[in-house]
């Protein structure tokens, strides 16, 4: 696999865009388009929130059509708790790029993400459809699409790779957006994929659907799960490897490129969690069975006291044992070792079940670096998982303290 | 029921005292005791984190005992994750009580709040064990008990209230400390309350582990349930009242009034959250059902970016909505209306499911207030919740990144 500058457009099938169609402050771009001339198979994982967004409902409704052509995402108004209007206005979204793509508006899907309860300004929308389709025949800025799907993000998140499967290449490029309301379980976040592999639309939600519960479902930036979240992956099928049809060598190669990209990408999504100054990853190691190991590193990096410790750079490491220990997973802590790890190096805060005397200067040092790496070594078993989140910072409550008016 | 100024040392059988025994920095007090000479009668409920501390394993092993004498608490260390040791310096502390009193060590119960993962200062604790024994026979200050549990708390905590049962005066007095680590079942907390009522050890029992679900479990600070919380009831039965055997009529008097000091307690805990400026409550009125409905309120006041908007007054209804969302209670949103209140009045701002338009600067006039009312009114049924948190502020940060150091 290599990691390469490939954005959506550079996905044989796929074009891309992003236009200033005025629907937030600021004049970065804020409605987006992918669009997949020749259609695409999809597939899809949407927000458990019981309040779903309009757009949500809308795509859970289409993603299992025969052929999807565009994904439209407009950032500023999340179209969520806006009753039937909403849902006609995501209706509408649909037709109108229907109608300007000349294509059927089944193949369209729709995507918002912003403010809460505030009916879309369908008049801006629609100006702004009728421009964006004319456009993207012309436009030649690939990362355009990534920066108008932002919202409180500090830098777009895109990331690119290539594979070779059954002697051919295969591109996969994603998008990705954060940053508030970023919890396990599809939080406020979008995500789209786009890849040129051969495969069946059974395969592909195969390969799919278990990356979402090893990336995007194992970060965490603020414990909220939103009413829009949204991951999508587009396959234009224009590769030319031999049609992947079932689970042998050639899926598992995709799968797991798929994994490293939605990985990265959610990464990214937990970097930039509002206010955050750091990432953390938590890996809860040698455990004795996979299910329990994500809830406690899932719980790590969402306890709120850990996450403040850590833009302290306080080694504190008993909020870690704490968090682990309201999980609501059953363990002994008699085995456990826990590190703290860095650029800067490791070192080791407990073991056994009990704090050892550590050199705190070197803690610091360590803790203060950019990414910062929790390690649960339970030495009871040989499963493991991780997650991901931030720090919890004076900026996440400034930008939380007014982020509507 | 009458709310008057009654603290411990009021109660007919307690006495109290706090003194400074150089556990902490500064010159307040750090180790308390409360002491009933004739004997008690206990309950009790401990954290629910798998990682107890030492002096609630100890706790737990004699909460039931015939008669307890004693609890004796310190602040400033957690005695939790300490191993072997904490748990016998816990039964050392224990012996060395029961020495100066001259009571039994069965008789006496321990508490520990503040740092974890590092074994207790014995020395320190000794000297001032042998001190606090001496000095309670003579101690006035019937309030320095409740200063001396305090860790990051702003204020001491304490109710005091006077009931009729069966014609005689019965007392209940409690005191309280939170405030980081806050959280539903049993959160960094401890709550002592002590009364004279006459009543069996079972009636004890069914009186006081309800109200416990009603108040203090119905409180978040900031999601983390810490290894410490515990919450104790002493009965002295020296009220001249008729025992109370079963659940009558003076149970009910009792059992009301408990929850009443129990619930003041746990909002007292809430208000002063770590970094919070107002308290925050969450009424789930109207709901099916009263175990969903507890699930609703608590979801509320736990979410941080509702937290986060309440610090900055911002009537984000949209959070409030979309944290009953991920709750994990399944229900549509078709008749809820949403209000928010304070002494500056009530405003509604969504209606059936859907925003409306209100008043902003209204809104915002109420949402200054040091205690503010969220009120979810689903209109589909009889059963109702209450919830108690607080805001979510740049101390809350300050306090928490640099805690330990």
């Amino acid at each position: 696999m290599k990691i390469k500058d490939i954005a959506i457009n550079d996905v044989e099938g796929f074009k891309s865009i992003g236009i200033d169609a005025k629907l937030r402050k600021g004049d970065r771009e804020n409605l987006a388009l992918i669009y997949a001339k020749d259609g695409a198979i999809a597939s899809g994982v949407f927000t458990q929130n019981v309040i779903k967004a309009a757009p949500v409902v809308y795509n859970m409704k289409n993603i299992d059509n025969e052929s999807i052509k565009a994904i439209v995402i407009n950032s500023g108004n999340a179209n969520a708790c806006t009753g039937e209007i909403g849902y006609q206005n995501t209706e509408t979204i649909a037709q109108n790029i229907a109608k300007y793509l000349n294509i059927d508006s089944e193949e369209v899907l729709v995507n918002s993400t912003g403010v809460i309860g505030v009916q879309l300004p369908m008049d801006k929308i629609l100006n702004g459809i009728e421009k964006i389709c004319t456009e993207i025949q012309t436009h030649t800025d690939k990362h355009s699409v990534a920066r108008a799907i932002m919202t409180t993000d500090t830098h777009p998140k895109e990331i690119g790779v290539e594979i070779e499967i059954d002697g051919e290449i295969v591109k996969i490029a994603g998008i990705a957006k954060g940053s508030g309301m970023i919890h396990p379980n599809m939080a406020t976040m979008l995500g789209f994929i786009v890849t040129d592999v051969n495969i069946t639309k059974e395969m592909l939600d195969k390969a799919f659907k278990p990356t979402i519960d090893k990336s995007f479902n194992m970060i965490s930036v603020d414990g909220d799960t939103s009413t829009n979240d949204t991951c999508i992956i587009l396959s234009s099928k224009k590769a030319k490897n031999k049609i992947i049809d079932k689970e042998d060598e050639d899926f598992n190669k995709f799968k797991e490129a798929l994994e490293y990209v939605n990985t990265e990408l959610a990464k990214m999504i937990a970097a930039d969690g509002e206010g955050a100054t750091k990432l953390l990853e938590a890996n809860v190691i040698n455990y004795k069975n996979e299910k329990e190991a994500k809830i406690l590193a899932k719980s790590i990096i969402t306890s709120n006291l850990t996450k403040a410790a850590f833009f302290g750079a306080d080694a504190n490491w008993g909020r870690v044992v704490c968090a682990m220990g309201y999980s609501g997973v059953q363990f002994t802590p008699k085995h456990l070792d826990l590190y703290f790890k860095s650029e800067k190096g490791e070192i080791k805060v407990f073991e056994n079940g009990l704090p050892i005397v550590f050199d705190e200067d070197k803690a610091k040092e360590i803790l203060l670096e950019k990414e910062v790496k929790i390690i649960a070594d339970f030495k009871t078993g040989e499963y493991s998982a991780t997650a991901w989140g931030c720090d919890l910072t004076y900026d996440y409550v400034k930008i939380n303290g007014s982020y509507r008016t």
